[in-house]
């Protein structure tokens, strides 16, 4: 089914049914692309903002990234035909259009590159496709071998669909003079005023063929003929026509003939990509088209990917985790870091933990990003809803829609970002906004935080106003009359502004820290006064003064972000925790992770708004939304939780049972934004725990910093590394490389008859537990002993 | 291949590939369905904006009706699978999804009515639906019948895809109260204020079986499985899986198990619809789900669609005309006045003449439709683009570009009016705007002419300015800067002027008469000044004081509508005239009709614009495009040129020669708004013919027109009707069925020795060629002599 190769980096699927929508993705800064085993793909890239160069068959609406993409036979997508030529049998690889029964399928997801193998009738057939680093375009390798033992006439057919380019203009033919089909459209607009804005616009989509075919078909209708996509017209033809599209729907399909002795193999290389002339797509093939081209271009996008590596490598008794984490999680953080989720309006809150995480691998992107944010801060000291990252972007979509929650994401950013580097003389720094104005980053961010704190952003009981949504935006009506506030926006103020008072100590302003922790404990007592339901904390109070997310409600009776927030923030008393920990437990707990409320609403709730109309357990209604998980899992791990925190964060990786794995859809090498709740954790129905195949999402900053800072309990402070691992119980040892400002630590961790953390450096036992004084390229070795594990379920602090 | 029946008021197309795309339209006035004869449909309906019930596989753009809508296995449809339970075989009707050679194939299109008939392997299956005539629904009935001889055990799976309704959500079951599927979806919004607005949408979509199958799926991918659409997984086994979707692409297949002795046959039938909730559905099951409710609602709608029959009955040498004319071009017509197009703010322009064609069969329509508009009219006396419709609506797409034509259809929509119902009382009419100030029609006619012909319309030159456009919506870059002017415009300004200054005189009013014919004149004098090229007019002149569509042009060198209403208008001297029209032939006439200008813009001049982003010879640029071709047709007519007339409006009719049909693709039951011209008309290529399959069209009003008053020369004058056949010069005779203010004329048209025109009205000689004091419910018999036929080619004005 699955197997994890070379050491965990790649990942082989070797079933095209088990899992249909499972896939892989690969992307540089400039373009993206998930393709599914089957050969689906979705592909866009930036010109500014993101386009295609491969299309529906229809005309597509725009819209941001969707979770659950659904597939259907003309989905854009990668295939190759076979046919034999002595007996007319087609199949095609990877599986779809033909959906041919193949004898052997692998699906083999790298961290740089995709591939198939795929053998039907004693034809292999291997595909594989790579990104070059600075360009936007698909480097396509098709090996077919003869392993039949006998001569075989093949014909073989790459087939690259186009789509429905456009109903402005739109066609397609062989171009020698580039050697490939090429596709033209113009992106149509009505204004004239945007003339000059799709005017250079690369309206070509070109698909270059290494070797010139014997023919070709440009036109859709033509290749597919009355056969269709199964068993198109065109195959059962000696030779392809050399169709045109003329304003029809254009493709890209080329017929080679390969007469393979047993054992032989023929190699066809092809580039596929958008372009604004024929010059750029010559000189595209220039660049690329070429055996020693492809080698190359694979050794510096393997280099690329390679520098998102992370700086943290496990080994425990969970290899599945060690592969998540050593693999796939820093890689799928580096991607949110390097491309900003592909959007020219990334909103606010997603920009700064995008960018955050990027402090474990590349901490100038995450710098840089700090100081993009605060220069767009509103003249009010508030965060606009979403950062402007190309000239003439605006804010669309769900950014539109006033959030209330932006500022609160300042300090957590900075605050990694900070341990993590150590870099306080970036508060002294002066920014200068949109506006004109200029001021250091302390000062912007104290005024962020006077916002949150100010009238603007609270009523006369100190709670948050929500307006029309915050964080996981699944609610638009609690507040929309300026009346309703957020029980989890009122504790994650106080989360935040703790934090900013932490780091005002740790930059040595002790009155600052005061001051805003005075005001962050006042907050908490509104909180506990207002929101506190008896069990848990309530969601939130409507503009109609209705609390909700309370043990009265039937649907959305708890929600799990003022829970795990308020140990953040400090509202909860450990008594208090000790309260809502099994209530999360008991009716917000199922195999497939935490959910982030329930039960989901099954109808519309007019005070709540947007969440409920979404379907029970999908999306934002009710799943295991991984974001809400990670931070609940941190604050797990605050209060020494580490079983809870532990199997929080461990639901969020599919397998490595096949029923979980068949059940999730999804190939362990991603975090999906949600895994489907079900209609109610009680009787959990057949879509619970379905991936929604999306891998934008916030959660990934959060757990891999979990899994440093929680897990490892490697946690940069302002003079050096604090060791405080957090093992869950039923492990005896591990050992984790966690490289830190330029050092590289190498620990083992065991546990021993000891009442505290007792660390050893370098042969030597430390005092306390803080490695201080970390020097650039040396190589720390650290061995931890680690009291042994409580009694299942016992918290550090004494409650349950 | 083709056959009219009945009388032509039917169409058999007898194979389903030869014209994939040909299919046929019912409409009510609350939704429309344009169906091909492979089974495919589009279908919208009216809430009140344009909203689909059955959609594509992916989410679609919400756009207008496209021309040469483009299929795909996925693209939504209404279908049947039947299998063979004792070998597995199966086949689907009409031809989609399965494709299966057929041993017979009928798509069968009637004026309110499609049907069709399709045989395979012994097994009759016949399909066929309507509309109710005041509800949002399809009636769909199937009857299977065994003519194999023998015995035989069938399965029958109707199958009418939901598509993706929603990304927010989507789900779809059995539903036993209601007895069929039930699509539920919520229609997407983001903004709490959008929230009221799709809150009682009609979001559910059913699928009613009058007989209870024996299983059904409600979810496509288990429909399909891994066999695809043509050879489903789901259909291999015995039975359906009664399989749900949630959050899932839903859809609506059930089964049905038909044991059929030799001649025994089956009958289904279904009800598919949009609702907004279960009672709703009943409510519709009852209504219309029985074979007497379909008996009764297929008469109510045959009666509904009778009400459009039209005026005119043609007898003529030309069997192919009359069955357009008879049958299909008023219901064409009936259909745009009937529903304008289903937009809640269609254009000015294309109201004005949508409804202007009512007149010919509801005049109160088109009497209503001119209040409406001159409703709308600004306070200066301009017209807005776009007449709005229903409450919230507002200008879309196109309408929010500026255009500066729309007074100009005012007087002609009027005029045909008056010419028709002799309703002069209209003119007194007071109105009162959305603005609140009161005027008459009169007036505001009369300030729509002031402001035609004033310092905001026209340049110093008395050109008429253009903006970002005019009628045929071509260019949007020749004057954004309010300098450039459009050479169409002018001559259509003068047109206009003129036709209210006749309607001035008519109506009693000399001095204003005289007014607005001095104006007039006045402009065609600048036309001539400032647009002759020597042999024609330019098509305008750019913000940069380019002259464009002139001889010294490479590409947009002639365009037909400036000549045509420069002979309508005025302008053009008889000298001028017979400079012109050889141009046209030589440059602008194809096989499928006069083209709207030659040679098609090939890339993009930027002082013109939007049309030169289209394919050559595709939509606005160079495309026969029919409704300038009409009025090119009634200008012909107006200087007698009679064969030129003919010729340019039979080339919108495909057919009957078979390879004229399958490259128009159309069946010749509509006019569609263009046929390709094709890259040039000297190198047709071979896209040019091919009919855009877009039934909206201002074309229909004036080729009915053109028809009327035209060929049969019965034009309503004010005092009655005036007669003046203009025959083509082959024809000897034809016979015409005209009713008029409530009267009908039986009229016979014969060539004879005379000089002019010869009437006998009931038995009597009449003086001159004017029925007057028409009286209502009489029947008149008219017997018409015309002269001979001149030599071909030679005008009544003597030009050639």
């Amino acid at each position: 089914m699955i197997r994890p190769t070379e050491n965990g980096e790649r990942y082989e699927l070797t079933s095209p049914t088990e899992m249909p929508k499972a896939g892989g993705f690969l992307w540089n800064q400039r373009m993206m692309i998930q393709v599914t085993c089957r050969g689906f793909a979705t592909a866009q890239y930036m010109q500014p903002e993101p386009a295609k160069y491969a299309y529906a068959p229809n005309l597509e609406a725009k819209t941001f990234m969707q979770p659950e993409q659904n597939y259907y036979a003309h989905h854009p997508g990668r295939f190759v035909y076979v046919k034999d030529e002595e007996n007319g049998e087609i199949f095609s690889a990877p599986y779809e259009p033909v959906r041919a029964k193949l004898d052997r399928f692998t699906f083999d997801v790298g961290k740089s590159d995709i591939k198939w193998t795929v053998e039907k009738s004693g034809i292999r057939v291997e595909m594989g496709f790579l990104l070059p680093t600075d360009d936007v375009a698909e480097l396509w390798s098709i090996k077919v071998k003869n392993i039949s033992g006998r001569k075989r006439n093949l014909s073989i057919y790459p087939y690259f669909p186009l789509g429905y380019m456009s109903w402005m203009n739109q066609e397609a033919e062989w171009n020698a003079d580039v050697g490939g089909i090429v596709g033209s459209c113009k992106t149509p607009y009505q204004k004239a005023e945007d003339y000059p804005k799709t005017k250079f616009l690369k309206d070509k989509t070109y698909f270059l063929c290494e070797t010139t075919p014997v023919a070709w078909e440009a036109k859709q209708e033509t290749f597919e003929g009355e056969g269709g996509l199964q068993a198109p017209s065109s195959l059962k033809e000696e030779q392809l026509s050399n169709s045109d599209a003329r304003y029809e729907t254009p493709t890209a399909a080329v017929q080679y003939w390969a007469d393979l002795e047993n054992n032989e193999s023929k190699e066809y290389r092809f580039l596929f990509g958008p372009a604004y002339d024929d010059a750029e797509i010559l000189d595209m093939r220039k660049k690329y088209l070429s055996k020693m081209a492809f080698a190359r271009a694979a050794k510096d996008y393997e280099n690329y990917i390679q520098r998102g590596s992370g700086c943290l490598r496990l080994e425990t008794p969970d290899k599945d985790l060690d592969n998540l984490v050593n693999n796939w999680l820093p890689r799928q953080l580096y991607y949110h870091g390097d491309v900003n989720r592909l959007t020219t309006d990334p909103q606010t809150r997603n920009y700064l933990q995008d960018n955050m995480g990027m402090s474990f691998i590349k901490p100038e992107v995450a710098r840089k990003s700090i100081l993009t944010a605060v220069g767009q801060q509103e003249k009010n000291g508030s965060m606009p809803d979403g950062i402007l990252l190309a000239k003439g972007a605006v804010l669309k979509y769900i950014n539109q829609i006033p959030h209330t929650d932006h500022c609160v994401w300042l300090p957590i950013a900075l605050e990694i970002y900070l341990s993590e580097t150590g870099d306080y003389a970036l508060l002294d720094k002066e920014v200068t906004s949109m506006y004109g104005d200029t001021q250091t980053v302390f000062e912007r961010f104290s005024r962020a935080m006077d916002w949150l704190l100010s009238s603007n952003a609270r009523d006369d009981r100190g709670l948050s106003y929500i307006a029309q949504g915050d964080w996981c935006d699944p609610m638009n009506m609690v507040g929309p009359k300026g009346v309703g506030v957020s029980g989890w926006l009122t504790v994650a103020t106080a989360y935040a502004v703790n934090l900013w008072a932490q780091i005002c100590e740790d930059a040595n302003n002790p009155s600052m820290a005061n001051k805003y922790r005075t005001a962050a404990k006042q907050v908490n007592e509104s909180a506990n006064e207002h929101l506190w339901d008896g069990d848990w904390y309530a969601r939130g109070i409507t503009d109609d003064n209705v609390t909700f997310g309370i043990s009265d409600d039937k649907e959305g009776r708890i929600w799990l972000n003022p829970q795990a927030w308020s140990i953040l923030g400090g509202a909860a008393s450990p008594a208090q925790i000790s309260k809502m920990l099994p209530q999360v437990d008991k009716q917000l707990s199922t195999p497939y992770g935490v959910v982030m409320f329930g039960p989901p609403y099954r109808s519309m709730r007019e005070d709540v708004g947007r969440v409920t109309q979404k379907y029970p357990g999908q999306g934002e209604n009710g799943s295991v939304y991984n974001h809400a998980a990670a931070f609940y899992a941190w604050a797990l791990y605050s209060i020494g939780d580490v079983d809870r925190a532990y199997t929080t964060l461990r639901a969020m990786i599919p397998g490595p049972d096949p029923d979980d794995l068949v059940r999730r859809g999804q190939l362990p090498i991603f975090i999906p934004n949600y895994y489907r709740g079900g209609h109610g954790i009680e009787n959990l129905d057949r879509t619970a725990g379905r991936s929604s195949q999306l891998f934008n999402t916030g959660t990934v900053s959060w757990a891999y910093r979990c899994f440093i800072e929680g897990l490892c309990g490697l946690r940069g402070v302002r003079e050096g590394l604090q060791v405080d691992p957090k093992m869950p119980s039923e492990w005896q040892d591990m050992r984790v490389r966690r490289e830190f400002r330029g050092a590289v630590f190498d620990v083992r961790v065991k546990r021993g008859d000891v009442e505290a953390v007792k660390v050893v450096l370098d042969g030597e036992g430390l005092e306390g537990n803080v490695v201080k004084g970390v020097q650039e390229w040396r190589t720390y070795v650290v061995e931890v002993e680690v009291p042994r594990a409580k009694k299942n379920g016992e918290l550090s602090n004494g409650t349950k």
